[in-house]
């Protein structure tokens, strides 16, 4: 599981200010947090600030990798943001997001070959949000097939198949997780991720829906999530589903976590 | 999902003495804790008696009977003992269980077409345990056949894949989910459900590892369980996955478990 910590976003309400201000500190103490909770990218979004957007993700980027090791992931639709962030960083970052919108496409899709950066591919295009499963699949697909024809390695590539609420439609947790299941299935090596809580917009214990749908959707083929890494219940849970998808050898890691009392839930 | 409360069983330490002392307080009152924990179905167990199985099984299927409105699952390999027990139980219950071994297999189809009752199917055969997906999809699928062919109806069966340790082999977890996807998609109709606790055997954190493999499990065609109903952690994510998995229209039972503090964890 590829973790991707959505902490350090200004539509929170304790970050904007913080970001504004340009406080170091806070900044640079929920990236380290976030990595040693176990984050493998640090997601940095400062989407709220408009116009200063670009300014504000290089001084973010550049304050985040002062302090941690792991990798960013630029969120932003905006190209002048992403270009800024990619700019500042080191390493091969990870870009979130494109789209199969034309417009947006071509012009992200410009950015990653000139920065070598990976992608989270989310399944929307000119038509809007996606409805049901096979428009998901459609989707996904041909994003892959299109960023792999322009150069991009499948590795390189995370898919989002776009979480909607439950509340509105009680069919579309089913829709998702198959989705997940034939892009994953379809177009091999490709990563699939997602933002989870949006699957809870609206609803009453969203946490425990977040952390069971996060469950559903590894057990179908999800091996990256744009979580909360220091939500410990949420990353017991994962670790847990890693151990018993295989993915844990001699499930050492599940017995160390166990005796780091990681999991006393 | 079809919960089967499994607390009455005299391999746990209290029950033993309790149905040896036909202690009816006792037993009822477990009985009526899981009834009301939204048990299904209350599993009466009392093997470890061996030659007083057959006796305290009457005792106890009618004992449970005049306190809880659900029907019993008479849970023992021995065909005398299934035989007292149904001769007790008032209604439709639910034998646990037959398996594809010659000898039980006949001498259980006679006792279930006798009572008309419902079974719980063990992939199990002469040949011992099930080793992989493909062994267990065989055996599985081979007993929906025999079954229906003999006269049950394919709603009346519950296969269980037979759930061994992950601590023993990491690859357990998959080939199981990849066998209750497979028989469910194959036997339409048929239930799916198991015994969980075995997943975790040797491991620490047990709970945990029992409850994620649950929602996994939920999550690839699993509709039962038999499980510790007053085990509130395992209860919610069910609910939740429940929910997620659309069985739960206008998510008015997860909202109303909610606002019923079910789901403060």
């Amino acid at each position: 599981m590829i973790v991707i910590g959505e902490l350090i976003n200004t539509s929170r309400d304790e970050v904007e200010p913080a970001v504004k201000e340009r406080d170091v500190e806070f900044i640079q103490d929920l990236a380290q947090k976030q990595e040693e909770a176990g984050a493998d990218y640090i997601d940095v979004n400062c989407g709220t600030l408009l116009e200063d957007e670009p300014v504000a993700m290089e001084w973010l980027v550049n304050t985040v990798q002062e302090v941690v090791d792991v990798p960013l992931c630029i969120d932003s639709p905006n190209p002048k943001a992403l270009r800024r962030g990619l700019e500042a960083h080191d390493g091969q970052a990870l870009v979130n997001s494109i789209t199969a919108e034309e417009e947006r496409f071509n012009e992200t899709l410009q950015i990653l070959k000139e920065f070598e950066a990976r992608v989270i591919a989310l399944v929307m295009d000119d038509g809007g949000m996606p409805q049901g499963t096979e428009d998901r699949v459609r989707v996904g697909v041909k994003l892959v097939e299109r960023l792999t024809e322009a150069g991009l390695d499948i590795e390189d590539i995370f898919v989002d198949p776009i979480i909607q609420p439950i509340g509105t439609d009680q069919q579309v947790g089913n829709q998702i997780l198959a989705a997940i299941d034939e892009i994953s299935q379809s177009c091999e090596g490709v990563h699939i991720t997602c933002g989870l809580s949006n699957i809870s917009h609206g609803m009453p214990k969203r946490k425990m829906i977040n952390r069971t749908f996060l469950v559903l959707a590894m057990g179908r083929g999800l091996d990256s999530a744009i979580i909360d890494p220091l939500d410990e219940r949420i990353m017991a849970l994962l670790k847990t589903a890693r151990t018993l998808l295989g993915e844990d050898a001699h499930c050492s890691e599940f017995i160390k976590a166990a005796q780091g009392g990681e999991l006393d839930f």
